[in-house]
């Protein structure tokens, strides 16, 4: 049995049959994305920001610099939406009509919070580089108290989320199979190419093993 | 010189030196994007919905379902943020804190109009068919007036857009560039792979040539 939507709002209602509330693929999909667009109103004009992430269990994270608008208007406590959208594919149907991507989609709703505990706002911080190449906070300098005083960090609780996938072949009207067109699948990758050093880089240091075969999960 | 912003509110705050108003750097990055997301409020709330669109002159054109919530939602003529975010790099830093992105954004704020006009309608799901894979509306069957009256399509004018953009190696403190650590940039494409034929293709068909090398501009 299907995992039910956890609220009236949160609920798929175009092509639900796409739809999932099912933790693990939720899960997945926000552990497969690099960047999330979240959103927010501000006297009823929405905002729509790129933004990194991290997961650790049912909360995302999010960080700012604290002097910006985002970080600000979101440690209020209003409400946001957060939305990640991975590009699996272009779906070359027979038709204009049935055209459509490949994807997988996560719709989180909620109210994100300031996080004050020191050592939460570490461990998040620590989660979000992470999330972004696994293992890269132990390479690295940790934020010093000037840094960590810089940044604001948001939690938002995966309460009300939603996935989405549409994956497969186009779904032509049985009278167009017949026209002289090509229709099918073409599948999308995010690919890493290789790393490039930085101008001043110290001699004789090389990238680390998992930036050679970077791709997400 | 360069372009002023248009408003108050489409002025980029955070990080300015990387903003641009200027129509060609705007138009440039929507032209390379494939997906945007589309945010809207209700009552409050905001949602972020990707979607795909297509660039006409000075006119963004976005559709769906005319029976979906957003296609009814943006047809009130409430105010949208339409935002478009291609993923260029991760900028690994030698510091946690100086870990960043390159990206190349553009958001623009204003209100979106239902297409009534048929020419315009049917001009706007070309401009948008062919945005995905130029030259793909000519070689397939284009829609009938159910399909045409079954899709909503919406006119976002660029009136309130600004793009922001990132690029090249990290920025390390001075006192960082000394540490046993990698820096550098890890470069991200969005790729094709080669082409899946629909299962039901009639036999002798090939995939046009703009997609065995298809690649965004």
């Amino acid at each position: 049995m299907n995992t039910p939507p956890p609220s009236e709002r949160a609920t798929v209602r175009r092509l639900p049959q796409r739809a999932s509330y099912e933790e693990a693929a939720i899960h997945a999909i926000l552990d497969a994305g690099l960047m999330a667009h979240v959103g927010l109103a501000v006297e009823g004009q929405p905002y729509v920001i790129p933004m990194v992430y991290g997961r650790l269990g049912g909360n995302l994270y999010l960080h700012g610099a604290s002097v910006s608008r985002i970080a600000r208007q979101l440690a209020q406590g209003i409400p946001v939406c957060f939305t990640v959208t991975l590009l699996d594919g272009l779906v070359m149907a027979r038709s204009a009509f049935h055209h459509s991507m490949n994807y997988r989609s996560v719709v989180a709703l909620g109210t994100a919070a300031l996080v004050t505990d020191e050592a939460e706002k570490t461990r998040a911080l620590e989660v979000i580089t992470d999330h972004v190449l696994r293992g890269r906070w132990a390479e690295v300098r940790p934020p010093n108290a000037q840094e960590v005083k810089a940044t604001s960090v948001l939690r938002l609780p995966l309460e009300e989320a939603s996935a989405k996938v549409r994956a497969g072949p186009p779904k032509d009207d049985e009278e167009d199979l017949s026209l002289d067109c090509w229709a099918g699948v073409v599948p999308l990758r995010l690919v890493a190419l290789p790393p490039e050093d930085a101008p001043e880089l110290r001699e004789g240091i090389r990238p680390p093993g998992s930036l050679l075969e970077y791709r997400r999960p």
